[in-house]
């Protein structure tokens, strides 16, 4: 099996601009009605928010905490904000229904909201050059066509971060936006594993496979289980929506499909969990 | 590693008798305010209430349709009502609100809603003596201790169902109840793998123990992975809660502790993606 060659430098945007966003940290307050200015997201719960204030590279503007959380985290708290350096944010304490007033109807937050920045984009060619930092293994790189429920989104980036995935991209025409409900769902993982919203989806996959990637595309009616079908080496590991699985053009682009070793009459598994599963057979096996 | 001798035919319940609820078929109508009479469910969503119809162990009282669901599915509902037998439902076509206004707030019901009758318990002593239908592969049981959350038992249901497990158990009087919400996480899963609520968690571990299986907990702070840990033969997995995992009894019932090979700093995945995991490494690796 051939290394491809190297790619050309294909960038999907600006590496320090943020996605839909002013520049520069913003003063403003959250507006009424609950919800961020444009370009700024409420992150919420626990690991979440933690994980933000721990990464330097996301910018905060406001911290609002319940009095029990400041109690139950404090420590936390402030190693968290230790890690990011410079820029301190002071916690807000208010009460937690003053919490759900600014997050989204339902939003288990417990106690703790975080307004930021949407993380800066990474280019897919800087991403292509550079090994993940303090993972000697494998390169993998999981691929996104059509899933875009924060759930299903959030949830693969956790299982990514677990078993140490580079990276996971969408299109992003079609790609769940980076919400305080995709980060939740995360748990973290989202300040770990760069999410990249892409350009297009079939020049993205052959820049990815000029790089030296091979990309396997998971499908429920492929012949062959993943564990026989892994050639092993840098993978795309490629998940289409449930139900509808990969578009045509998107199986078309794959070296290969493979399935995983499920049986019927319940053999299709929920995208997430289809998506952990293979990243421990590609990764941990 | 010796043969467990066979368990002493410990009961949990009456095999016949429904939970919760009336014996027969019952004609009430749905009460006002949109909640099933007690002892009946409604469940919802393509798969669910396909799966129920076809399943002849579950007895059915109403199926509300859509008339764009009756048309999409009405092959699939002609399919699966023939599979059940003598006892034909007589669809009733409504508007896709008359079925919000008997299922839960947000359910995605897709158009279809069915009022069942709760599947009749399953005695343990009855799954021990029993070997899985069409299933020649490992015995393996999932034991939930303290997992409450109706999405995540409902999704370790379908992963319990797409590698062939036997069964999941949960002690009663802190199991999610079979609700709406909880087969539509299992996506028809709940007919095809027995969801048994057991009286007391040690009690039903020594059983296991007793006709053969080995307790297997999961465990982040285990010294060795599944893997590495795994002694082949009769299994029982034994999942924790989310965050505070499993109990110090618990623990202690179990013959051996073993982790999934996740890395820093985000270890820990949710519970139902590492049930998946590990049914994958422990039945299908």
């Amino acid at each position: 099996m051939s290394k491809r060659k190297p790619p050309h430098g294909h960038r999907q945007s600006q590496p320090d601009s943020p996605r839909g966003g002013p520049r520069g940290q913003s003063s403003r307050r959250a507006g009424p009605g609950g919800t961020a200015a444009a370009g700024e997201i409420w992150l919420y719960g626990v690991h979440p928010v933690l994980a933000a204030l721990a990464n330097p590279a996301r910018r905060c503007h406001r911290l609002l905490l319940s009095s029990d959380a400041g109690r139950r985290h404090g420590e936390a708290l402030a190693a968290a904000m230790a890690k990011r350096g410079g820029t301190h944010i002071e916690p807000e304490t208010e009460l937690p229904q003053a919490l759900d007033q600014v997050l989204p109807a339902g939003a288990v937050h417990q106690g703790l909201a975080l307004l930021t920045a949407p993380l800066a984009d990474v280019a897919l060619a800087d991403l292509i050059a550079k090994a993940p930092d303090g993972a000697p293994g494998r390169r993998l790189i999981v691929v996104l066509d059509q899933v875009t429920d924060p759930q299903n989104v959030g949830a693969i980036l956790r299982s990514a971060a677990a078993f140490g995935a580079e990276a996971v991209l969408a299109p992003g025409h079609n790609a769940a936006p980076e919400t305080g409900a995709l980060a939740k769902a995360a748990s973290g993982a989202l300040e770990h594993v760069p999410y990249v919203q892409v350009g297009n989806l079939a020049r993205c996959l052959e820049d990815l496979k000029a790089a030296g990637y091979w990309c396997l595309g998971l499908a429920g009616d492929a012949q062959q289980t993943l564990a026989k079908a892994d050639p092993g080496g840098p993978l795309v590991l490629v998940l289409g929506a449930e139900g509808s699985g990969l578009r045509r053009l998107t199986r078309e682009s794959c070296d290969v499909l493979a399935r995983l070793p499920t049986r019927e009459p319940i053999s299709a598994l929920n995208v997430s969990t289809a998506a952990a599963v293979a990243l421990y057979q590609l990764l941990a096996v």
